[in-house]
């Protein structure tokens, strides 16, 4: 049988700044910019994560996308909405809180929980005209 | 040359519900939730469809949109808009009509009158957070 | 102080028919079309409640947008979301549930609950292309 | 002549926290959830601008959209864009960033440009399904 | 009983430019910019036309949603789309097709045609960034 | 390590003409319907580049979203927006500005400039409901 994607829409909230510790407050001015902003700026992201796979012959379904919701919940949305990503969430401790960069931690933080035989993928947009996929 | 996909949006509304008939009323509930309502519920589904092949140097054109558009209405929107998919569209007799299995069946419709010679592609938006595409 | 609108977006999902049970079915079938399926068909209801006040000096806010979302959940959204209109929801047993009417009922419903120091106002959005909003 | 009302949107971003200073910390995480984080959150504002006016005779506008627009940035985005809120605008210094005041500070800036014979207001979106205008 | 606003949204495309009769080329060209060009520019306007009045007891209905998306499209959209609005569309022979302008022929195209029991409004985006709404 | 695609969205506006100088009128008249009209139609154009790499390890960026921006700007909205894509824009001199062709020449507008180590798309709405994407 034909494998089908399905996407599950979510969003949540966040404070974030962009800068590299190693580098001069110059140079993260000069690369940055406004993103840089020693006092924090912020988004509303919207995510969307889609998995691949075929239906199940007895549900129709690839994933049910109520336990998808709640699955995105539970280990995305709780850990980032309304929170300040350089400071509150771990992950973001030594790494660049970019688009890029969220994205590839929103997919660990699921692909642990999706089993193996569905495809997943990630794509997030930071404003309604800045948005990123992983994988690509 | 190289292969351009083009892609056009129509809507059509309609009642649903999803159950499995092989199942008892218990565990219809309880894996299809309020999607189980046995007085129906319903939707505005948006429907993308998407072919990709080669522009004709002539027209510039890789199919006409507008006749993209009739061949949509007449395949497809005449027959599953303001309907109940499960009672009003022979396709869903023993099919649970999910989006994952809407999308496939619009797949097949539309697939016996596009020629073999372009790709075909369907995206459903069930709502706006709850999206699938086939093939995958 | 200078009053504020606030508004809050929640959305449902419900199956209906038009029809008025005074007239043959081919009145009805005349006056209503499509929407007179007896089989029924649905929607995606976008709902935008509004509430017009003075903030409040110490909170800054005319009404907490979360309490807000609360309320309208469980005054509308639980007994409209997945729900067939005339069928399950006793509101219209006898009122067409024509948009006009289904923002009348959901006024009604808030109304009730919402103290009159505040001005209420119903934005619903049936299709992208079609909505209402009552009082005008 | 009739008067017609014209509308501009544009957007900034920016982080913020609300809170009460005269507030215990357990009455501000109270009243104000997960908005509280001392860490601060972020949003991705959407802002419109409206103007009511006659439409001068020979330019056929009520006010010419462009200069409406440099207005709004050089009085408004520069200010609040890729900023915290409650940091780095004195404005909100001790006034709580709560959607309605920052709507109310808005309008304060450019009712000031703002010639009396135009009506000015606000719409301010603070995610997709939060919104507030002013006046009302 | 009480009033109900309802909306049908439609659209069309066209080119336009901008330019007064009486003035220099340089004066036109200092006062609308890129919308003066001379080889015309376009857009794809979207126009929502609202009609105010009391739900008609027997339908639920203040205006068959059917009835004026057919009433819009004879007297707007044939009139309007995929037309040069400057050279094509009689109106604008001696008035500058601005937005505003715009918005005040379809108000008085549709006007003729609505009773006078109903108010009516028009709505009209020339961007998603820029629209007017008249009467104001 | 895994490569990330990033996009950026950007608007146009102009007008065009579809015909094919090579045939009769009547010919151009049934081929292309409305959108031969000699005195020109328009659209708002949206604009989405995706470029696709691995995100650089100092920066976290695949590519600096504002240099993109810039870029686009650069290469195509100045020589696209509020132009006659037949007359203004000189690669349309013998290409019909279709939506592939349009999406084909801003690919190799933008080609020229983005470095072969980034895979680069063009996602070209014409309207809501028709767009493209090249390559396929």
């Amino acid at each position: 049988m034909s494998k089908v994607t399905i996407s599950r829409k979510e969003h949540f909230n966040a404070a974030h700044r962009l800068f590299n510790p190693d580098w001069t407050d110059e140079k993260n001015e000069t690369v940055f910019g406004k993103c840089n902003n020693p006092n924090w700026h912020g988004h509303n992201y919207e995510l969307i994560v889609s998995l691949t796979g075929e239906p199940d012959p007895e549900t129709g379904y690839v994933y049910d996308m109520k336990k998808l919701s709640d699955l995105i919940n539970e280990c995305v949305i709780d850990k980032l909405d309304h929170k300040n990503l350089n400071l509150d969430v771990p992950e973001f401790k030594n790494l660049n809180p970019t688009a890029e960069n969220i994205a590839i931690v929103i997919y660990n933080l699921l692909k642990a929980k999706i089993g193996s035989e569905s495809d997943l993928k990630i794509k997030l947009y930071e404003t309604e005209r800045n948005f990123v996929e992983y994988p690509a």
